[in-house]
């Protein structure tokens, strides 16, 4: 087994300050080192040898254990809790920790809330769900019944339409990375598609629409075109291969892969097929669009085409000058990412990052490329094209589309400076 | 939106005894169905009203969570634990409740175990693993310097090679199909490609192999060929987007993709870089193959080919004639999956089942098939085919090509007999 040699001084530099191409540290490819090519981080010591057994070796470790949770040095590992409406304990939203998380899949313990009345406790042997309105037999559904149906599985984003809502401030806030943009996860859903069931009841032809309502105390419910009905809504029971957490909609949810997360209603009691939009609480009073001259665009469903870095970002540091990776998700409401792009000089010079595979439609794609710091103040950015070539925009290009009167939708360009101490702050720039 | 009408009656048997084509739910497909099609599942109810709100959209629901957890309701949803050493609690096993499951992820807390001699608590903070023997210079790496290397995210599933060893006894255990079968688990994994390490060490062209070294109190070790370390080996510090979970080698662990589980070792402390195989007590007191003529098999890495059907599956109880879908998991360390073929006649005759992307390498894949049963009693088996071109064997083929002595690498095709009171059994046929 021979490592090819090859120093980060040959290998080509794709944009300014540092980046590195893309396919540097691939198996075979121009990435094969040099010994001692990352040698700052590792400690060199010519006589190291095993030494003493630590402590643990020495002692039977813990036992095998029925369900198992995270390590106790992770405790601080957690959903940012962020509290709406004050004096309420379930009206309100937790937030991923982006910048503690790597790869696509997101833990379900970790997966972002957004709930506008608490989590119900439902007993899934007692639970409906009701599919009725424009149909030729309303029916009723057990969730035994609903597990005797052929099942998808897929894995897909969820990002509530407010994520990173507080960019669209004046002054950019002091938040980490996971409380500026962790209303979005991403998990591996299992359901019943739902134009089988909708196929079960015999739909109106004049049918355009369906309601969908939750069985929280908040009756959350959402219209949904019948297009996207019958086309790849899921009725969701599984999550990352166990049933559906409480959080997210336990029994049974809808999952609207691309659309905007509180459209995937969760604890699903009723399906109602109409030939209009119902114009529910949920889609009239929120989750519309104030535009800059005052009217508002409702129904605005699939997420747009977002990056942000994870690594920097704010929440950690960087350790002095040298070799980094860069490490961040990108995901489209309208497929697949095609192209992910980071500067490390403010936007002047772009390159190219590598994506990890599997990249699917309607999926958190995780994107790296290397980075030699040089120690200089700079500003890092990310930017994102998703297969139907739409491009993130700059936030002044965004905020002068859209104003600055809405929550939702935001999906500008994102800036973190770092500063030469290493701190990472997030910035307009 | 129009729905094609199409009844089951349409659709072609592609196999004996109710199977039928893997298209018959396909989007547009030969599956759409008539109103009605799988009635008995759902109630018909021409008067069906939203009617009373249950009580739990009457009171406000419980308040967001730093890190959520599984219903109350799955609590009997968990690893099965099953001690291999008498008077100990962290020697032996415990196994993924496979039936329970769906798609292709295993949420963390149900990944399997399988302990030498328990969980180490090791404080990421002190935690060092050291890289020597033949390499130019020695070198010790902290987590905190793992973690400034480049890494890549790959969702691969883990077996031990025990897995399904019951199966060599000579009736079949009377257990669920995750007793059987559960010591095979899957995740996505991130980390650091174990031949920057190597190459940042500098390796002696004469090294053919490394020594791979836990800090838990077995000292579990094992020798990994050099073209494998520089191939898809990966220090792996995530494990489904968080760190490691205590119990697969919190703060870091080899992970060698295909390759029996023992190997990819947990909370590593050591690599040592040699010229042969180390013949460490783990490596020849176990995880040897003891061949029917006394000699044994080592080094025998692949986990090979398999598959399982877990819905219908031993732990779950068919609910009368009718429609149902077939689904399980299949996977194969020698690439990926390329067929998983169903049986509903205790293998006469074969229908080819759907598999659900992704499918990848070294990775479980989910296939689902539709399966009318009759109400009589009949065997289920399913068979897979790997890319590489190699099919499961029957039960008898394997034994009568490996005897019954082994204990490690039982791969056949697994035959679940249905009752005709929906009863599911663990059966050799």
């Amino acid at each position: 087994m021979r490592v090819r040699r090859r120093r980060f001084n040959d290998v080509p530099d794709p944009a300014g300050n540092g980046l590195l191409d893309r396919r540097v540290f691939l198996k075979g490819g121009a990435g094969a080192l040099t010994a001692g090519a990352f040698m700052a981080f590792a400690s060199s010591d010519a006589k190291a040898a095993p030494g003493e057994a630590p402590a643990g070796m020495k002692v039977p470790g813990a036992p095998l254990s029925l369900y198992g949770s995270p390590a106790t040095f992770e405790r601080e590992v957690t959903r940012t809790l962020i509290r709406s409406q004050p004096g309420t304990t379930g009206a309100g939203a937790s937030r991923t920790p982006l910048e503690a998380l790597e790869g696509i899949i997101t833990p379900s313990g970790l997966h972002f809330e957004r709930h506008h009345n608490g989590v119900p406790t439902i007993d899934p042997a007692q639970h409906q769900l009701l599919v009725h309105g424009m149909v030729a037999r309303p029916l009723i559904f057990t969730v035994a019944a609903l597990s005797r149906y052929p099942m998808e599985s897929r894995i897909h984003f969820l990002e509530c339409s407010g994520n990173s809502a507080v960019m669209f401030g004046t002054t950019p806030p002091a938040q980490t990375c996971g409380q500026t943009h962790g209303l979005v996860s991403c998990s591996e859903w299992t359901g019943v598609p739902l134009r089988l069931l909708l196929a079960e009841a015999g739909v109106d032809p004049r049918a355009d629409w369906i309601l969908a309502e939750g069985a929280d105390a908040a009756a959350m419910s959402r219209s949904v075109p019948m297009a996207k009905a019958m086309d790849d809504a899921l009725l969701a029971l599984y999550q990352n291969g166990e049933r559906l957490r409480p959080e997210n909609g336990y029994p049974v949810r809808l999952f609207l892969p691309g659309y905007e997360g509180n459209m995937s209603v969760k604890w699903l009691r009723r399906i109602k097929v109409t030939d209009t939009p119902t114009m529910t609480k949920d889609e009239t009073s929120k989750y519309t669009d104030l535009q800059a001259d005052g009217k508002s665009l409702m129904f605005t469903y699939p997420m747009e085409v977002k990056s942000v870095i994870t690594r920097p970002a704010p929440g950690l540091k960087m350790t002095g000058p040298g070799l980094y990776e860069l490490s961040g998700i990108a995901w489209s409401g309208r497929g697949k990412i095609r192209r992910v792009e980071v500067s490390a000089d403010g936007g002047q010079t772009w390159a190219e990052t590598a994506l990890s595979a599997p990249v699917l439609a309607y999926a958190l794609t995780r994107f790296r490329i290397a980075w030699k710091w040089n120690g200089a103040p700079t500003v890092l950015k990310s930017r994102a094209t998703d297969d139907a070539g739409r491009v993130q925009p700059t936030r002044d290009e965004f905020i002068a589309q859209n104003g600055a009167n809405a929550i939702y939708h935001y999906h500008a360009i994102q800036a973190w400076r770092v500063e030469s101490n290493g701190e990472v702050k997030n910035v307009y720039a």
